[in-house]
């Protein structure tokens, strides 16, 4: 089969490669009718995840059609419509036990395009398919539920429950990229009373108005500290969240939130932030952290198969996957080509 | 009367000042019975807490006896003995209603002996008597009482309940001077399999023992990231509790806890820590922060008089009042003296 | 000034009685400028509400004008333009301080129209005036503001917020008078994906859908168990919400719940239900029941006052205040004149 | 092998049957070293469970060695010593995904010595063993483990858990049978200030005072609603967990909290019981229900393992699996035998 072949910083090709095998009676196999880009492939591919060894096969998000399964798998079926998560679960260790999935540690957690090979590819093999695969839905679209394999679930499970936002808060979303604009769009699910979008690029914020922000501060011209202060009476937001993944916008969210208020980072960080303690000692803050652990996967599968969640609206541009390396010039230059999330489509 | 007066960075004396009278109708003149020196007092003593001006009365704990009400207090009486707590609380604010007394925006908080005069005196008004004191339990001494007016709401709230300590978990305790030893006795009250105190200093963790760890690591010559792992099968703590207030101690109980894990600050901190986002961001960790509100404090005061918490094994120390400036010696020199917490009483 | 009085079962009248004074330092007198009949009133003047003594002020809502205060009153100040909550607090009981102010125990509580005089009159003494009334939001109509004196509060805090409403919830609604349409406009600020709204009547139906209801079922020839379990996959609703106060009602809530649902009952029971524990013991199922606290009023208030909630659309009939009895015969006769709630204002 | 066979209400016997073998690749294959018997097991003799028909062998509880495992069991092996749990959990279903394996969708639940054979036999077959099992600690004996295979996660799960037990709390327990005793040992994890016991029978209650209790009513000559007002102010207790499934017994359960409070049902019902909700409405009381999850179970192995859960408390009698039907006897005339749990040992 062809497939997204890493093959060393700066480095990837769309290529050859050997079809994936049942290696465990808990696999399946799965032909991938469609798939995306994530931000973390592009940090991958600046070498900063080294965990990523040469001539692995890139991607951790598809919907697929089930071609095989192992002889331990019960619920799951050659021919099943399915959406392969980004995190697998193995079901029974003590974090799988508990819902947390994306910690599993009996084999899981974040593995496809990491340390196994993943879905950028014509077909994948999905180890623990039991309980790492979802139904797809009849009557919804495939590139509305991959959206569901890492961006939605990562932003609403690791921004907004984590977050804790709650009918009539005031809710502060630092970073208007993908990640930024799916915790616009879940934040609205427990009604605030605002969601205030800040970046520094003017575009993103426009977008951010289409997924439900209601105030925009450009970060780059604004005080985003002042415009929160002055919406919540000198208080402070309710809720932050830091959905870009430096230490600036980090401690820009902490600076943000009220006495008593949260604030959850969802961004990829590669570097330490600062962290006031000589300021924040009193103030009854909460900072939380997380890995998606794709325990609201069923929820979110039902609001969008209800119409309530518009997943579709994350999608700019449609490929083939034989265009992959074509998509991925795309979706890296986002600033010049407004790509939020590009789909790759069986042809 | 005679009163502990804060002279500017330094330099304090136990002199004659004017009596408290009445200034607002709810508030009440309580004869201090009972008092004590917090390590909060020690900081304002450096010059640390510039709020503090020059004549103030230090001190924000006490247990005495009612000497005069304000025209407006209804649940307080000449004559009564209260526990007059570090938190006064207006009752009627949006966080009192929420039962975050400490961040009492109608002119409540942490006032006494901070922004208005303490209780280091023969006398003190209380602001908001109705919801700022509470009723001495029969049968309880006023010198255990007194351990409830901070370092037993303080640790209990701030580190053991933000900390949302379980049964079976391994607790992490960083530091084991008055807070962290409050936060060991208060965290038994939840059953953890495991409380690991960690110190510099052999004689503080030789008194955690008595205070109920069942570990304890002299960081200065032991590798605590080392103890816990080994007795949480290489996964960390469950709660790491920080009462000490300096970077390195904080950025420790970070590094002690399990994916998933809570680590909660109680330290009063003069700068800045690192938050190690670069490794943390997918361990699902939550942080907090926080000043206490006094909400358990019924609680605790019922623990306390059915002898289930026993209060009194903080006090090493007896003086009088008129040897404030001998007490506040022998408390600064914890090292040599041993003193935990010292009482002062009437003669 | 003119008041409604209650006169003993079946009697009341709308007549001269002593205006209002203030009889403790903490109340203020208000005018009234709305009112409205509660569901309540109507019990009262059958005589079901053997607390409510001849000669007592019906009404525990309103929207007014302060005209005097107490000399301990602090927040509140003549001339205020407030709402007058159903529960009055004191502030500083140990259920105040726990924000369970409906359960006060320092003499507030639903006192209001019950124990002392109430809101349909002219004036009203409302005790505990800081910690009873709320400020009316610039911009908002006294009727729209009016409605969050009961009606909303209480639908929101004992039912959707005590059923645990998450998003993508199948919830039922059992009852589509005033409360139950309160509860499904309240529930859409968790975003479930379907409301369930259960009735006899089909003009009540008619209206759920008006306040969010998706799926309407008359149980006078539908079977509400059948229509639940088929859009559940047979398991059955997340929450259902019992909002009319008979055994029958609240049998048939929870049997329309899960394993693992929550039954929260709002209505107002004057006989026994029989709960069959011999079908339910195993099923993980949660029943509350409670009155309003109104700890989620200011939430509501700024709901309101963003548009985001509409409450003026339960307002169905306006009379000035000397229309009372008039009033009250539109309000008991809601099958014949189609009354949610009606307001009289000051003329 | 051996087994202990149902034969219709009323009959049973021990008695030579076909040994299991693996019947789907998920499943183990356990030998007996140690078992016990349930009360239910006495229910399903009267012939009070319809679903165990003619045939079964009964028993849901065990500790024993893996004889044999089937080819997708991944994390049991032959020789290993387990806790065979009452709950069998396929692990991939919604209500497994959520931790509520005690209502698994995909096979399992309740169903050994139910709708399965069960382990009052030399061998038994465990489905999904991945999930069901637990290791058994090191240096445990066999018989306090055997209690974790119902009693005390399940006084644990429902009653402490589900009744949110509290530092503080005057928590009441009706019935003190072995449930009843289960749950006042488990209790004790929380540090309420008093456990109120509650009994018939002056043994049971002595019993009581040893796990824990430290206030005992025989509620057959004084009156337990007033013992508890008299303990709490007048107000109630803060919890009270029912465990003995009567109507009588839960209403008087429900008698007994404060506004505010919990009941917590464990109770076995046959039928209905009466809930007035005309007393009840007003009062802020939360209901609940529940089977055994066993999530727990991984905590309660640590608590007894450490020693902090004298499990092996509960043992009043050993017999060998020979003599099952004098154990029964002994077991079923627990008024007489003072038995608490009986343990049936390999020879």
């Amino acid at each position: 089969m062809k497939a997204l072949v890493y093959e060393g910083p700066g480095s990837k090709s769309w290529k050859d490669v050997p079809d994936p095998v049942i290696q465990d009676d808990s696999d399946a196999i799965v032909r991938v009718d469609a798939t995306t880009i994530c931000g973390t492939d592009l940090h991958i591919l600046k070498g900063d995840v080294p965990e990523v060894t040469d001539g692995r096969i890139l991607g951790h998000e598809a919907v697929g059609t089930v071609e095989e399964v192992g002889s331990a798998v019960k619920n799951v079926s050659v021919g099943d419509h399915v959406l392969v998560s980004c995190i697998t679960a193995c079901g029974a260790c003590r974090f799988c036990r508990e819902g947390r999935f994306g910690q599993c540690l009996g084999g899981g957690g974040w593995i496809l395009g990491h340390t196994i090979d993943g879905t950028q590819a014509e077909y994948v093999r999905v180890p623990f398919a039991d309980t790492s695969t979802y139904p797809v839905p009849s009557h919804s679209s495939d590139e509305e539920i991959l959206m569901l394999a890492d961006i939605l679930p990562t932003s609403y499970e690791v921004g907004v429950l984590n977050g804790v936002v709650r009918p009539g808060d005031v809710v502060a979303i630092v970073g208007a990229g993908p990640i930024g604009l799916a915790a616009t769009l879940t934040a609205k699910l427990f009604s605030p009373s605002h969601i205030v979008s800040i970046d520094l690029a003017d575009a993103r914020l426009e977008a951010a108005k289409g997924f439900g922000a209601d105030v925009i501060v450009n970060n780059a011209r604004e005080d985003a500290i002042d415009v929160v202060r002055k919406l919540t009476g000198g208080l402070g937001a309710d809720v932050a969240i830091e959905a870009v993944g430096t230490p600036a916008t980090f401690e820009l969210a902490a600076d943000l939130v009220r006495p008593g208020g949260h604030v959850a980072n969802i961004g990829v960080h590669g570097t330490a932030a600062t962290l006031h303690l000589e300021r924040f000692w009193t103030l009854d803050l909460t900072f939380t952290t997380g890995l998606v652990d794709t325990y609201s996967t069923p929820t979110l599968l039902r609001l969008v198969s209800s119409g309530q969640l518009d997943a579709a609206q994350f999608i700019t541009h449609h490929f083939t996957l034989d265009q992959f390396e074509e998509a991925y010039d795309v979706f890296s230059q986002a600033a010049e080509t407004k790509a939020l999330k590009v789909v790759l489509s069986r042809a």
